[in-house]
């Protein structure tokens, strides 16, 4: 009767680069990255993750190195791991695995995060039209609360989670993936009511063998290139789980993954210390290195037995997600709303996600009346523990989003109030985030409303 | 000082007609609409509305009344209400009218509630493509709770709110109103994305004085044909509040509405017993009768001070929204995912709507082998207490979207578990939804996975 | 299939005197008042009750009426009902009665309630050693919150509960009541620890004619001599239910009583807009007027099957109560400590009554320092949403009792912080409640250490 | 600007004897107890505790260890740290020490707790003379959840915190307590009610020099003999914290203690996972090793701006906590309740702590009807998240007192029911904890109505 200690089983050096560590974590999503262990269903076990850049932003006052920073390699993922059951035989398509978090935090000894916009022409954010530049925060921890030099007067309880956790995608939905975001692609910008709003973000990531990290195969092996050619990268969340960015997925939640390869494969990383629904800036929640303690349960046939496909496969499912009982309680919130009409005036037809485009602006600027810049506040929006709302998808032509901010988060009563937002010496300013000029040429989207001001 | 007791401003018959009621409710937004009442700062007054069909739907088990609803004559709405400062002085445009929800409930002697999906050809919901039939469910509540004999084995508190609350639009803001709404019109079902998937529902509902009800204004006079021919419709939300149908809007919390004519003139209606975000069947919610009592304030300028507007003009603004300290409480949730995919496999750029739309129906078939019929759980993921969620908006090129479901509302365990779902013995059916046959001949969406069954 | 509405059974007006109204409540326990009504399982039906005094005390800023309240008549209760199920079969000892509170609220026209310590000879409160004269403060209600002329700056969400709910006692039930209390009574204050502490508040409260109201049994005749002088007063909770104080009994609870008579005979009153746990100031919670709707469902045998009597009969049992989803959330506290030593300094043995009294008191000091006069605090402390808790009972010799008060009732923050609490103009004094000067002689528990001030 | 890792200040290891740690703790309060480390404020900082009694007990299945166990050496604090501000001054007595609990855990590798009930002749329980073998049951964790194999069928989410935490006493405050609690064991028994009815636990535990351990002061030395005879135990809660078993405190919290010799002197242990209102066991929480990552503040002469002593003396006062915005959600509760009438059926006077005992009597009763023996029960109320409130203590004679416990850490429905609880092949049994035979001769309480079965 030993008692419950997890099994240490990938364990990651934040001061060493990845292509350094014991077991090379991987940045794509492909069948043929080799496991680099096998657990059993039952062992508590421990996994280390580096954050989502692989050590490419500094605990510093510059947002330099997030305006530079390499896309092609980033997500590095620790795994797969191996999931077999009491007796050895691996999970097997068709098969659900259920991950249990046990536990999350950051890694011991590198108990700090950031949160950052990318510059415009690498890489963009979801208001990269009004927001160009390059901008960083810097969190601390103290235990449950994160608080940043770079945003004073705001802190709050974190829900650490995995921005990725998922199982490795089998060679025929790889297919699939690399398909139908090649026909987006291949169909351009024009193709798509909200390429026009969210103008100039890339359509999609193709596979890209630059930057790739592909755990244990050698890179300079034919087997490296083939898989880097065809492997998918990591930004989107897709039917194996993925970059799902479910901000309440900590402590206490389960996970029913659908598997697609014998042995399930199962890979996490990209650490949030806190995130907001949507992630706004992108490089949006707090990102850092961390551990998560997970068990693992088989539920053999689940897949088909649970899970209705809804495509043109039997491929085209989801995981399901089961949220536990403990999370920060707060009371009070504000909610922000907006509908679908673009920042021009112009009616687009049911569109959630221009209205939640909408419903972040106006958060931004009311806020900004309170001693914040925008920029710090967009940089909140993405990482404190706000809610995004789908409230009314159904009342023709406007689609209804909120945004829903929890007040006590603030050290000063953000409610509207007779007398109006603090001004003169009621009004204490907080600094700036760090912010990196955007030298690109593409245009901003212009209130056109506010005079001389305004983003 | 005498006890406050709510004074009783607007009282409504739920059995007599609208244009039979003593204070005639409007199913219009226009400034000239006149008010019928004029209450003070500090009053706290009570406000009865009828249901939002104005009566249509019958407690009974069929639903042709739900097939042949005339939706010209929806969103009665009780008011406008005229608001002035303790001396009297009306609100006027650039205020802000700050209204407090102090109490809701259905109508003493109406205590009852009904859900209903339209036909396809009449209105339809979010999933009319898959679900073209109109379907009805019948609510009884027994104090905060509801339950019906249409989807036995589920029971929910509810969080009564109004599905429709704002303040009277200017003429500039109408006229914004009417033009973008007709732009969209006349640029047809092909100009937007979304035409495509959620096919065949009207793009938006343009002036129509066929079935209006303007309060006060006589049928026959010159003016009701000027108003009844400009007057917006109530569907969407819009800049003056109006159907924002946010689920947590209940007791306790508090709106901070734009003030664009002088008096503020506020209406409400559409009482919910309950709703889940997004309100996807449309007819959505658990549709009462009922009343609210409220209490207003005045931020004087409080429109320029707090609310940037973002758009062409200083109009284009949104309400706040202050949620209070009480909701039921459920602590376990299941969550249900959907990517920016289409359900032929297409993939879509950070579509939230499309996303949102692959969860609910995720959810819907992952709910269906538990009992029901797919038409109950539609239905019941239309008003019960499950949550949207915007949770990932920024990974290109899939948006993903959530819908998290309170476990505690099934009288099962409705999580996934070695040996699958309740088979043989272990399953209980649970009759059906009342539905009537759609005749029409618009297609279906067909999942193409499913050989025979399926929606 | 008629509508849900409430059945009204027994109705109140609070403009009458309780002997006036046309179902007479009763303020005794006995098995022979006789029931005034009868329901059957499954119904919902709506009572109506006066206030615990019959309307004694009035909404006016005087505590004469607290100060001379006259304490034989009160706790009226509306019924007994006598429940049947479908059939018309009584309930019967040996049963259980479950009883789901679907709804309550004041009466309408009748919003508002009051919260008083009584005078020291004249019934006292937890702390009458130390605060010996009457106080009172009137309450108004806006929906779910209350606020008070006679302690500003407080707001909080009520959780509406009769204080007073139970089953008829059997007369086997009512001599073991009467035997007990005579019992204490007899062997006198000095036969209780308890009774050096909180000294001379009556030990109990044992049949008294005068001042019994009996239902409809008339008031001169043989019948209501007999049961009024052997009839068991209202003031504590007992096997049947009664005063149980529970504060968090609101909307969606239930609760299990035991049968002891046929028919169940259920009454309650005394409701309560909020009240704090253990009500300390007697007179304690926000008294009012009110209603409520219930259904009751009777599990045949519940009785033998689920309660284990306690004690020398098999009538020694306790109801037990099922707390609902829905009460207000706070989610940050402060905490006060009390311990088992009494302000002489003391120690008694593991006694958590001297713990919490301890825990009130360091409560009402610190508080105080925030513009509050003592006064007000205690009869804060009774009726808001605290919580009194049983932190530790086994650490010999102290037992430990903590007092948790929600911050956010407070507009100002009551946090201790560095530079003390407010002073000079930054010290907002608030008033004070009507008071009653005591004209008694019974001794102060002074507070030795204070110099001059304290109480 | 380097990452916010915790200082690690004092490491423990749960293999070895508490005298062999490098640090050594102490187990009695005294102010020469000399400190082992000295921190700033501000500064982030780990403190590694062992279990309370020292390693006493095993992870098995047998309750000798429990029986046997030596009470001289228990609740081994890690510590004393002297606390100095930024320049270097320490606290001084009249500050107020903030501690802020920024993180808590198990120690890594020792993830295991357990809860038991002591024997009657060793230590007893709160119901000692209804179980008076000792007990036993061991806990896993996996994460935030505990489960034992010693009672089947339950899992519940912890919320870890100190058992222990407290400033040092001074001279004057040390020499108060031994007298107060001396004259209580002088009184003998016969002097308090509760004697009587929680017969034959000790009354006080006096200073005694077996088992002492006392930090660095040798024990060989004139010094130790010296304090070990004086200083207090540490069992009871006290003026400085100590054992106040306040089972919320836990991450996010913070705790504002008097200070009472310069440094403040603050040691902390006896680390819990979980425990429940009232830790009525003794042994009761789930008891581990574990970790503190804490952060202190001084407030300067806070002691006397806040806290109003009570009593003879300015040192009568006791710390205040706040409770932070994270806990287990639960949404449903079955609640007991208990009246101050003991189990021979005797009216008490308000009496809290015989209240308290009736309504654990009763839940243990009550749960044990769904296959739990009652010491799998009485072992559960003592460390699940179960809440022990005074719900009232005004109403003459009755105190009540109610134990409120979550419906949803069981893995069946516990609410009653038509039919009874479970029977025949529906009832599932579920083993025991382990146990061992009292051998005493001290009298067990009978419940009388209960023939042969029972306790």
């Amino acid at each position: 009767m030993p008692p419950r200690t997890p099994i240490p089983v990938i364990k990651m050096d934040p001061k060493k680069a990845p292509w350094e560590q014991e077991k090379k974590p991987h940045n794509r999503w492909h069948p043929d990255i080799p496991p680099v262990a096998e657990m059993k269903t039952g062992d508590l076990f421990r996994v280390e993750t580096i954050d989502w850049t692989g050590g490419q932003i500094k605990d510093d006052d510059s947002a330099e190195d997030i305006k530079h920073v390499d896309l092609t390699r980033c997500h590095y993922l620790s795994g797969p791991i191996r999931i077999t059951d009491e007796k050895g035989e691996p999970a097997r398509p068709g098969d659900l695995l259920a991950v249990e978090l046990c536990n999350l935090g950051p890694l011991p000894g590198d108990e700090w995060g950031y949160t950052g916009t990318f510059d415009r022409d690498n890489g963009g954010g979801f208001l990269t039209d009004h927001f160009p530049e390059a901008t960083k925060a810097i969190w601390y921890f103290d235990g449950i609360y994160a608080s940043s030099r770079h945003i004073p007067g705001v802190r709050f309880a974190g829900l650490i989670h995995p921005g990725l956790i998922g199982t490795a995608p089998s060679h025929e939905l790889l297919k699939i993936w690399n398909e139908r975001e090649g026909a987006l692609v291949q169909a351009g910008e024009n193709s798509t009511t909200l390429g026009g709003v969210l103008h100039t973000r890339p359509l999609a990531l193709l596979p890209e063998p630059k930057g790739a990290l592909l755990g244990d195969i050698p890179s300079d092996s034919a087997e490296w290139a083939k898989v880097a050619g065809e492997a998918a990268r990591t930004i989107p969340g897709r039917e194996n789980g993925g970059n799902c960015d479910i901000k309440n997925l900590s402590r206490g939640c389960k996970v029913y993954f659908p598997v697609f390869v014998e042995g399930a494969n199962l890979s996490m990383g990209d650490m949030h210390f806190s995130q907001g629904d949507g992630e706004v800036s992108f490089c949006g929640a707090i990102e850092m290195s961390g551990f998560l303690e997970i068990k693992c349960e088989i539920i053999r046939g689940g897949m088909e037995q649970y899970l209705t496909p809804m495509g043109p496969t039997k491929l085209h499912v989801h995981p399901i997600f089961e949220i536990g009982p403990l999370e920060p309680r707060y009371s009070e919130w504000l909610v922000f709303e907006g509908i679908s009409v673009d920042e021009s005036g112009k009616q687009h037809y049911l569109d959630a996600t221009i209205a939640y485009k909408r419903a972040v602006l106006n958060c931004i600027d009311y806020l900004s009346k309170f001693g914040y810049t925008k920029q710090q506040i967009y940089l909140l929006l993405s990482c404190c523990p706000c809610e995004g709302r789908i409230s009314g998808i159904v009342d023709v032509p406007n689609a209804v989003a909120t945004l829903a901010i929890p007040i006590a988060i603030f050290d000063q009563d953000i409610r509207p109030k007779a007398g109006g937002p603090p001004v003169g010496p009621r009004l204490i300013t907080r600094g700036d985030v760090a912010k990196s000029k955007y030298d690109g040429s593409k245009p901003l989207t212009i209130n056109q409303c506010m005079c001389g001001g305004g983003h």
